[in-house]
């Protein structure tokens, strides 16, 4: 790091201690989201329901779209953080059911 | 949907519920956080500081497995998903640089 970039650590470790602030938030928000996809794919597994449901799926990822519009983050963005989520959810129902 | 499984729909709708508001809450830090990361993005590109700071993320990495196993998620889906959001961090950096 040279003596220009130097002048901006403080401010740079201010921003850093702010985005490690926030991913904190964003795990403990995420292992509340898997308690209640734990719960349901519980139901699922018991009553052989599949682990996948297409018609709740398109259903989230239009309102997460427009969610993002409202926080102004990239819609294809917010789309492709669900169906990750969504990826390791469905991991999660089939280990359940099987 | 067979009547069985008709039985569990309102405790399915009532998780369901909590899912969408727990997503709302995640798309709206993850914009605060975008807001910081934007902000990074334009001291670095200012100071002509790479995008990418490999130490930085491996310290976020170890932070963020420590946190997943306070909050009881798996610590290899916590770095896959810094993994995946880090990624889009660094196309903004690439961009706001470029």
């Amino acid at each position: 790091m040279n003596d220009q970039a130097a002048k901006i650590l403080p401010e740079l470790n201010r921003l850093r201690g702010s985005i490690d602030n926030i991913d904190a938030a964003l795990i403990y928000i995420l292992a509340e989201r898997f308690k209640c996809t734990k719960q349901v794919g519980k139901l699922k597994a018991e009553f052989n329901l599949p682990p996948t449901d297409l018609e709740r799926e398109s259903e989230q990822v239009a309102r997460l779209r427009n969610l993002a519009e409202t926080a102004q983050i990239d819609p294809v963005f917010a789309e492709k953080f669900l169906n990750f989520i969504i990826k390791e959810v469905i991991q999660h129902h089939k280990a359940a059911a099987g």
